[in-house]
């Protein structure tokens, strides 16, 4: 009578790993993460931060960014993560490998918003994550890799977690005061971390087999080509300049135009050369004036002084420099033809070119194509962690596309077919990393 | 006994109507101001009002004002004026004609300053009204007309006392906030006048002989050319609007140059139209964006809208709206260049060109000329008090050289030999005016 359960397993166990061995490459090529799940989650954490018309107020550190954490911590729970939050506010879901010892594949993005931001950016990385651990967790499928979800802290207040996490959280950054009005010290307190402790967050090169984070684009370029996936090849360097142009004030009714010394005049030049000199060499380098002050700023007065920005983007920090001096050297013959002075100040806080790994963009293309989704290779114009992650570890990054390039806005829109072929895109690239190597 | 005085008497009158009959010509001609007492009062005035860097808080309706206003009377008084304060508060210093029946001729500007000016905008025109008056009693010259010294109220805050002469003050003028943060209903009253009876100011046409207004010039003409007397032929009509370009504001990372609609770009290729088009016909006109606002204003978003100023001034009303039509069709060139909509809104606080009288700009030109001074036809770029009083009586400007062409400013200088010759040019222009015929 003992027999009939022990034969009942037996047959049971022969099947499994038949069918574990004999099917194993088909079930992971068949594997897709649940759709319909990933939209409810979207709409469920859009409602913690919703203002009144629409968008979200989550900034970082405030209730609802606090409220937003749990929300996601039971989710990560659910997926069968073993949760911790960690000394910068960090939460990390870890999930065992086959091989434990083996540096986990980090994958995440980060829940805070910006002021009246929407509900994708971070939102996407972060809820795509835990699907893909929950699909790995609804199918028993054990990694060889550990691996970790990550939602970092305060990204859109400075990437701080993911800084925390490369060990470049400066200690006068702590001291900001983020878009919730706390210091970020304070913040990460209320998170539960402990900004006195963070060298225990810090991981060194090798420590993480690779970093993947999945992101809408934030632009139309996407849209626009009618592309399913961007393969994101690096993010791209960031540098600002304040531009100041000295004329001279004076009356506007009693100057003749041949005896002016137009600042703003001035100022339209450089900021028509700008554009020139970006667009004239090919690449998908970008240029910027965004800030404008003409002083005084009375319509009957002469500008006497203009100070105004400029910020150039690329994947290489050579273009920037070589357009930099371009645009200096134009602004010097313009100072002349316009009587003015022109000088150019750097400002400390740019970033520099972080390109993800050739590899992962290799299977993050063949994930996509597996899948039957167009890529195009793009850089991300836009900050992301994964910049900073890039620094520790080999990195990639998934766009899919925005609707109307929109971002940063309440009317920040991916369709769900875009969000569920970048998820599944993410969980494809997760396998291939964990059979293949990277060194 | 009794006709020793008598005959003494009759020698003395003997001998004066015998100089008076000879020599009147010759006493005419010699006429000179005291250039000496003009630069000591220049100083006296600008204690009134001096800011610690030099400069002149003499705002209207201020402490200030009515103390410096106290020290005019009493000078107006020693230059053997009658003096009264009419109900707009103008300060009106009377010397009867010998046909008191005839119009005045009014000479004068004003005393008030802009916040930090200088002491020689408005003050100069008010002191050298005295000084002629002055001259006049010291040399016993009745002339045939009756005098009329004037100190405008608030010409920095809208000329508002040659309009309340002219009968153009408007009741919302009064509700204003001056420069003194006092309504300039209140500020009125300060000066001693009576905003209820405005209509008791008002003169109609043919109550004034002539004005006239001596002024620094405000701008570097006549000191570049070397001039030492600009005869002004009008004020400029002064014409604003507010132009509003409509972009799309959008993540200066993620959008792409060919993707993008630069509200900021679209301004910068207008104010340089602006220039183009008001350098591309002959004559004075001049055009100006003073002002200027991108939105949001960051330097990593793109400026999605922009609003700016633009100022035209000209002594042509047709010329003024000939440059407008033009750059207003630049304009919409532009906007279909770079996927902008460009609009442009007429700002209400603008004023008519206001054309000085021919007869007295020779006169003012013949005055100089035997004065042996240098002269120059030049519009007023700026406005003043006289183009208000041309609406209701025959107007003269002149204008004197001011260093480096700077005003509304402590570093605001005449050269003491420039103001007395223009003083002197004003004195005689009184005299001609007194003995001819303007009708």
């Amino acid at each position: 009578m003992a027999k009939r359960p022990f034969v009942l397993i037996s047959v049971f166990i022969l099947i499994f790993v038949l069918v574990g061995s004999v099917f194993p490459e088909d079930q992971m090529n068949n594997l897709r993460v649940n759709s319909q799940r990933l939209e409810q989650r979207i709409t469920a954490l859009a409602e913690f931060g919703k203002n009144a018309h629409g968008g979200l107020d989550r900034v970082a550190f405030s209730d609802a960014d606090i409220r937003g954490r749990k929300y996601l911590i039971s989710l990560m729970k659910d997926a069968g993560l073993d949760v911790r939050v960690d000394e910068a506010g960090n939460i990390i879901g870890h999930r065992e490998g086959q091989e434990p010892d083996l540096p986990p594949i980090m994958f995440g993005s980060h829940s805070d918003t910006v002021p009246d931001g929407g509900k994708y950016d971070g939102a996407l990385g972060v809820l795509g994550a835990i699907e893909c651990a929950q699909v790995l967790n609804e199918q028993n499928i054990q990694t060889k890799h550990p691996l970790e979800v990550v939602v970092f802290t305060d990204e859109e207040g400075g990437l701080v977690g993911s800084r925390a996490m490369t060990g470049t959280l400066t200690l006068d950054a702590l001291e900001v005061i983020s878009h919730s009005m706390k210091t970020i010290r304070q913040g990460i307190i209320d998170l539960g971390g402990n900004p006195e402790k963070l060298d225990r967050v810090a991981r060194k090169d090798g420590d993480i087999k690779a970093f993947l984070e999945i992101h809408i684009e934030q632009g139309k370029i996407l849209e626009t080509k009618n592309i399913d996936i961007g393969v994101v090849e690096g993010i791209v360097g960031i540098s600002w300049w304040n531009i100041t142009i000295e004329g001279f004030s004076n009356h506007a009714g009693t100057t003749p135009m041949d005896m002016r010394q137009d600042a703003l005049l001035a100022a339209s030049h450089l900021i028509i050369a700008v554009n020139r000199v970006v667009t004239s060499v090919s690449g998908r380098q970008v240029g910027t004036v965004g800030r404008i002050k003409a002083e005084p700023g009375a319509p009957n007065v002469i500008p006497g002084k203009v100070v105004m920005s400029l910020e150039l983007r690329d994947l290489s920090g050579e273009k920037i420099q070589s357009l930099y001096e371009k645009i200096e050297k134009e602004a010097q013959t313009i100072a002349q033809q316009t009587d003015t002075q022109i000088s150019f100040s750097s400002i400390d806080a740019m970033a520099i070119p972080a390109p993800t790994d050739p590899r992962i963009r290799k299977y993050i293309d063949e994930s996509a194509k597996e899948l039957d989704l167009s890529t195009l290779y793009m850089p991300s114009g836009a900050g992301h962690d994964a910049q900073d992650m890039a620094k520790i570890a080999p990195t990639g990054m998934i766009f899919i596309p925005s609707v109307g390039g929109i971002s940063h806005s309440p009317k920040e829109y991916s369709r769900p077919e875009d969000v569920v072929n970048g998820v599944n895109v993410l969980l494809h690239t997760i396998l291939k990393i964990d059979q293949e190597t990277l060194d």
